[in-house]
């Protein structure tokens, strides 16, 4: 696996500077690049790194070409292009399709002849398996199910009964997609359990990490749109809806009924209580609870800033006595 | 599957009014139904959506009965009669029992022959499986493990070993029962670990959600007792006990040996760090942290409102400065 | 499995106060032992437990012998001589190494022959397995990893490609080694996947819990140095770096390229942003959010008391207004 700058340029539509025909083994980044290595800069404030790197050549943004006198590929955005270059140099599985002999599939299930089903893979009833979709081990697919072509499906991933995959959609191991929403009436002996009878539809190009939790609707489906992220033990509950190019970062949560817009972001650990609207372009910051509704594009947080725990326990008492310190306040100003 | 209107209503107890021959092929939201489906009004607020809905039939309060010309299906509670007829329209897998050839069952376990054993399933040595108890594809559980009547172990859900559970327990896939408590020692080169000689209790009528963990014993054993609920991506550690009818949300979490009351509901992110005790009847709100006990039954909260970053960024910075802020005031109060 | 005090003292280095010859079957809290068990007095504040215990012997530090008039084995550190005392009460399975039929493993696969593998094990291209390690049911090894000896991979875990642990690693059930970093550049149309070309190396001693997610570097490793312990649920995004003997508890989170030092604590629930620096012997509390790199040793906090709801909503809407009661404290203090 070797490429001359000259054909990465011709891949990501960029210019060489300085020798063209200079051979490059792999990516990494401007601190631990060698000289077989492709390096970049993305963010201007690491230019200062571009004297002292090993990188054999750099991706570099117009604007960055006069800082470095090595080999460069000069592109309109460095970092678009790396992304691009990642999929040379990833390692792929090489594969033809086909069905490994411990894997189960009812008879009913319809798998394309070009998907690769891994070992001790379950298939249940009336399944579809789309063209080149490949099922890691134990994979798990319940009956009615339909995926699409060009999924991704990693080891151990469940998926229920009744759960539609569009296409090119990418599951990281362990995640469970269609299991019951959280669906219980109150009982003077107890809760009661609500079937969940809707199932959970997932559109295009939807990647979802690993260990990660959506549930089936109660009686409508769970919808994730196409181009939705969601990164690894993120839970989204029932009936939920995630709207077109959503990202969804690490340990997130959206309860029951929320209907989230486009291009929203919810960065790490971020929660939305359920049943309500949250606006396009919404931005939520790492571990903000959501509570109400956000009808307004832009960024919101909650929260308090992290200090040393012996200062943040004497600001914490006051917190408890801020309505009464408002209204000597109030009391004051008059 | 059809059920006409006074099928229905001999099954949850109620009375038609209207066409109590009409038939129903499934339960619809009241926006979503057509005139195949019966819907229902749970909560007053959506009695306007009764004008437009195009429901077959809808269960109703006597009080909202007035509000509807259509079939309707009168009980005392609509929350809970649709909750019942759920149970009615749920697919069910036929099955009679059976273990599948790849399952791999020690010789000592004892499988009741009703059980229902999936594909690939791993079953450790004198365990005991109940009656009409079925185990998903790729589930593994652990020597000694007993499980009684009537369980559902959904796919690649693990079980280690010495977890009892009672009857009715359902626990979804990706869940851990029974993985070592996060015990350890320190010591001058490390930290030396702490086996954990406990196990699991789960009572009867228990269900748990996907992805979730509850931890074994260091000596006594983790308790959840009878009719305890339990959604995705929860943490219980070690020695936690967790009273009847308790409900704990989305990705909370207790910490090792806290006991929880009965009629409790954590709401979800919620978070109980260890060695507390919880009384009976506490509601904690979605991303609680509770770093004391609590004695008296209510609802508890902590966190700040979410508001624009920008906003929240000026009022945060004052939270760092509140000790001296009060201090301030308490001088001009004087 | 019965031990005399005698042969337990010489274990754990300590001396018998009493009968010497005493038979000890299993370890157990001084509130539920029997006069078969061995129990220990580790935190002076539990010290009236001695006078109730049914135990017929208990650890002791020097300091609390004259506390106990029963049988005891004194030591330096009770906790430590319990914690040592597990491992002898720890039930193990029996094995002598083997792989088990229905294991589907590469032909370019190295494993030792002191090696167990389990049912339903998936093993890779180029995948090495040390001596006496242990792959429990359904475990997942991806292509090329590397795992050192004496490590115990529990049921369904799974290992990506190119993932390397030193000796003696366990990792509990469901946990995810080696995913894809959250990793996508925007682009009008979608994001763009970045291809994770990195791997995941985990030091020697590293305990890791159930259902937790450690993701593969972009480029270059995601790194877990030895002698840490992570809990379950726990997120390690791309590229992060845990120090020496730092401990993790469950569902923590750290996100993307953060580096965390030696010897640092993150309790339950705690959060750290990308790309931050964490100093060593940094001490986190519980659900506290870091979105700053934190230089000095000690312990830091955030978040606001618990409190009862109906309080916390009157604290909480001044909390909102802070900026401008700030601003009156001000103008009155002029």
């Amino acid at each position: 696996m070797e490429y001359s700058l000259k054909q990465l340029a011709s891949i990501v539509g960029g210019s060489v500077q300085g020798d063209d025909s200079y051979l490059i083994q792999g990516l990494a980044t401007l601190q631990s690049a060698g000289p077989c290595h492709l390096s970049f800069l993305a963010n201007a404030k690491y230019t200062s790194q571009l004297a002292s790197t090993s990188a054999g050549a750099v991706i570099l943004n117009p604007a960055s070409v006069e800082s470095f006198v090595g080999n460069a590929l000069v592109v309109d955005d460095a970092y678009v292009a790396f992304a691009k270059l990642t999929h040379i140099f990833e390692k792929k599985s090489s594969s033809s399709g086909g069905v490994h002999p411990s894997a189960v599939i009812a008879g009913s299930a319809k798998v394309s002849p070009s998907a690769l089903i891994g070992p001790n893979v379950v298939v249940g009833e009336n399944v579809v398996i789309g063209e080149n979709t490949v099922l890691g081990a134990n994979v798990v697919i319940g009956d009615e199910s339909v995926l699409g072509d060009s999924c991704e499906i990693k080891p151990n991933v469940v998926l229920y009964h009744g759960v539609r995959l569009g296409h090119r959609v990418r599951i990281h191991s362990g995640s469970v997609i269609g299991s019951d929403g959280f669906g219980f009436a109150p009982m003077p002996d107890g809760w009661f359990r609500i079937c969940q009878l809707g199932g959970v539809i997932i559109g295009n190009n939807v990647d979802i990490g690993a260990n990660t939790c959506i549930d089936r609707g109660a009686l409508d489906d769970t919808e994730i749109a196409d181009d939705v992220i969601i990164d690894n033990l993120v839970q989204i509950a029932h009936n939920v809806k995630i709207g077109r190019y959503t990202a969804i970062a690490g340990a997130a949560g959206v309860a029951g009924s929320t209907v989230v817009g486009e291009r929203c972001t919810l960065a790490g650990g971020a929660g939305i209580v359920g049943h309500l609207q949250i606006a396009d372009n919404v931005h939520i910051t790492a571990s903000t609870m959501v509570t109400k509704s956000i009808t307004e594009a832009g960024s919101y947080s909650s929260g308090t800033p992290m200090m040393p725990t012996s200062e943040w326990r004497k600001n914490a008492v006051r917190f408890s006595q801020l309505k009464d310190l408002a209204l000597v306040i109030k009391k004051l100003d008059k």
